[in-house]
């Protein structure tokens, strides 16, 4: 059983899916600010090693935006809080360049061992306008394909998303030890 | 002799000429993903404390826009970086509510105490363009009356800059004990 330590469900949700055998627990970490995901997992998971005994995952994420050299990049969830998808849209209008990218990093670690980081990417463009109800936060202006993720049904979304991958990279490195 | 925990020059000297004792080390210190100045501030001088023996200070500051819930606020360094003062104008452009805070926090410690916060905030408006020279940052967009905080000099400048009031606060408090 693998503690996935989160505030939010649907992240538990698809990692559940996933690795099934794993268990939320709602105890918080400290979130630094650094311009990587990688270094907010690391020093997160570090944390949490300190406070609960037993294979431990968390999982950072966000969207990069290639014109404004990565914002909101770590920054996501307070830059969706603050100024939204409204705001994005509105720092891109009349761009044309709109290429962007969802990151993810998956930090898991055990009691004695080094942690290890696993990560997934999934790239798109920043639609010119929200489109979709489905999924949540940047969904509704990132584009794959012809689609806004907003417009994928939860399968099609799982499939290609960048969490998905990592949650599937840890899965996979668990079973090949 | 208080040791002030900062990489940027400029935070120094200002603290500098006010304060007259104190020597720059530039050892950093984490910084956590919170909303709040005072909470970054209280993270990082537990940690500086761990490592450094005698008073020690640090110092966080942050542009504060009402009509974008605050935005760029503890990020205002990252924001800046990537999008810049172009990107803070495009997100108003055509709003006609400007008005935004500068605040900074000081937190100071010895060993064996309970660190103390001091903070300071400038009220201003964020311009139409950019003007001015001077200063770094945001200034050249924050507006106190009719001119940008880039338009001014250094001593105008100091006499009301929110570090310049968070710093005396500290000036204060320790020649009153």
């Amino acid at each position: 059983m693998i503690y996935f330590v989160t505030g939010n469900r649907g992240k538990f949700e698809e990692a559940l899916g996933i690795l099934g055998e794993v268990e939320q627990r709602n105890i918080g970490y400290p979130e630094i600010q650094a311009e990587a995901l990688e270094d907010v997992a690391v020093f997160g998971i570090w944390d949490v090693l300190k406070r609960l005994a037993g294979p431990v995952m968390i999982e950072d994420a966000g969207l990069f935006i290639d014109s404004l050299r990565g914002f909101p990049g770590v920054y996501s969830a307070y830059v969706f809080d603050t100024i939204g998808n409204d705001g994005i849209l509105k720092l891109l209008d009349g761009v044309k360049e709109r290429r962007a990218t969802f990151r993810s990093v998956v930090a898991y670690g055990e009691p004695g061992m080094e942690p290890v980081l696993f990560s997934g990417e999934l790239e798109g463009t920043i639609a010119l306008e929200p489109r979709g109800s489905g999924g949540f936060g940047y969904d509704p202006i990132f584009r794959v394909g012809e689609k806004t993720i907003a417009e994928m049904g939860l399968d099609e979304k799982n499939r290609i998303s960048h969490r998905g991958v990592s949650i599937r990279a840890l899965k996979v490195w668990l079973s090949s030890r």
